[in-house]
């Protein structure tokens, strides 16, 4: 089944658009806290591999995917990867899709290598993968290919949700277009000639903290699944996001991490994340009608 | 010292300004041949730190500095991971300046989860970093920030060698500029912020393969140390790459992976290695007149 469907039934199945972000700050809870264990790394790991497991476990009906950052993992070092790979195989196991949010890109064969880490059967394996299109569209060609012979989904940034997005993304180009319009008519054409008139392996990364181009964005990529970050904490709420979804109220996921799970009580993090994920859930269902 | 006095002093001692490479590609050669090991991953890992230790003691003094591939470690998944932050101990024992080319790049805190996760003492510790700026300046701002707190550097993509560099990086815009002008442009207003009138944190990564552009690009950011790819494999020659340095031929390294680590007879590889590396650092040398 490609990604596209799998992400589909899955959101139909719980409805729900919600995607619950894990990205580990050891430091923000007690029981990850490195003080507690010395600063012993593998240590610290395991206690966030168990604080995930926990909060994955209290909101597995309440998900539509989960998307961990590689960057966090990544700062842990090489425990921080080792729980990496266990998280995602505690998503497997529950069966939930699984975004690695990693924001690869290069060229050739490195972007094959790239492709090859996230793409196919490793510790790694991902349902989908971040990329960046900075490089061209030959970089994305190696992801593309793994994507489609695999049954993977990308999400390509277009337009993010941040302030600095203005600086390159949104420069105005001698067409009258943005270089984001560029990019995401690239996606789209490629979309069309890859899944004739469905929902295409590429997805797309758009904030929900611009709504006019969210909406310009979805009409121009209608074969692409959006992948919204930039609610809650970033400032976005429900009727922010609203245009990123097709008629049906599918077509995205929208992402939100620490408001899902940092919480001021660090007692009672399983049931806060049921909470205010469920909340989420609600309050976009609700935005879109479908509550 | 600052990482671009510390490239300098190197390219100095040496006098060279090879970049080498280290793009592991265990199929390429007997000796790390996941068959020869059964497909035992940490095997392979363990011989591919081998194979790129006898390398390295065999160029040691003909490089300016290394360049491993994150990609193609990640994709040899933990044992990779492991191997990269062992072949980064072994340039440090070395004396050698070390850049990790993972063209990473996020917003906010993910950006510092990066940052610290390669700029800062960890096992994945590295002198400089390549990174992506299609997020925009406040993306690349938590790694300057790290760069020049801890002395590292960092190579941010401007224009690259591959053909689709052309789709996005070369878009032009309203005032008359290309997409990456604008990079440059913001790239050189910080280093001169940052480092007045010598040559400051921000590198910049230019293609061999556009000279008019690299002498252009020279110009635009005459406090950036340029790495350079595209020599060898992807066509470019020592020519090409002139306009690359400083009157003093300083300010550059060109980067080549596969023709420096990679040879057709196979029992042979740091003699060829230490050849190939003398050619092409005599090659630049003399085509900037310091042979």
């Amino acid at each position: 089944m490609s990604f596209a469907n799998k992400l589909h039934k899955r959101i139909l199945d719980v409805n729900s658009r919600v995607c619950l972000g894990i990205d580990p700050r050891p430091h923000m809870h007690p029981s990850t806290h490195p003080d507690q264990f010395e600063g012993d790394a593998a240590q610290v790991a395991k206690a966030v591999i168990q604080y995930f497991r926990e909060i994955m476990e209290a909101t597995q009906d309440l998900v539509a995917c989960y998307k961990p950052q590689s960057a966090f993992f990544e700062a842990m070092g090489i425990p921080g990867l080792i729980a990496l790979g266990q998280i995602i195989a505690d998503a497997k196991s529950l069966g939930i899709p699984l975004i690695l949010d990693a924001k690869r890109g290069d060229i050739g064969s490195t972007a094959e290598a790239y492709a090859g880490a996230y793409l196919t059967n490793t510790v790694f394996s991902a349902d989908a993968l971040t990329v960046n299109p900075y490089l061209g569209m030959d970089s994305l060609e190696p992801f593309i290919q793994a994507a489609t012979v695999n049954d993977r989904g990308l999400f390509v940034l277009v337009k993010t949700s941040n302030p600095g997005s203005q600086d390159f993304q949104s420069l105005e180009t001698l067409e009258n277009m943005y270089v984001f319009d560029h990019v995401a008519y690239q996606i789209a054409n490629t979309n069309r000639e890859l899944s004739k008139g469905s929902y295409g392996p590429i997805g797309a990364v758009v904030g929900a903290t611009h709504p006019a181009e969210l909406e310009h964005l979805r009409d121009v990529m209608p074969q692409s699944i959006f992948l919204v970050p930039g609610y809650g904490a970033q400032g976005a709420a429900a009727d922010d996001v609203v245009a990123a979804f097709d008629e049906e109220g599918l077509g995205a996921v929208v992402n939100s991490s620490r408001g899902l799970t940092y919480f001021d009580n660090p007692e009672q993090t399983a049931a806060q994340a049921r909470q205010a994920t469920t909340f989420m859930r609600d309050a976009i269902n609700e935005a879109i009608g479908l509550y």
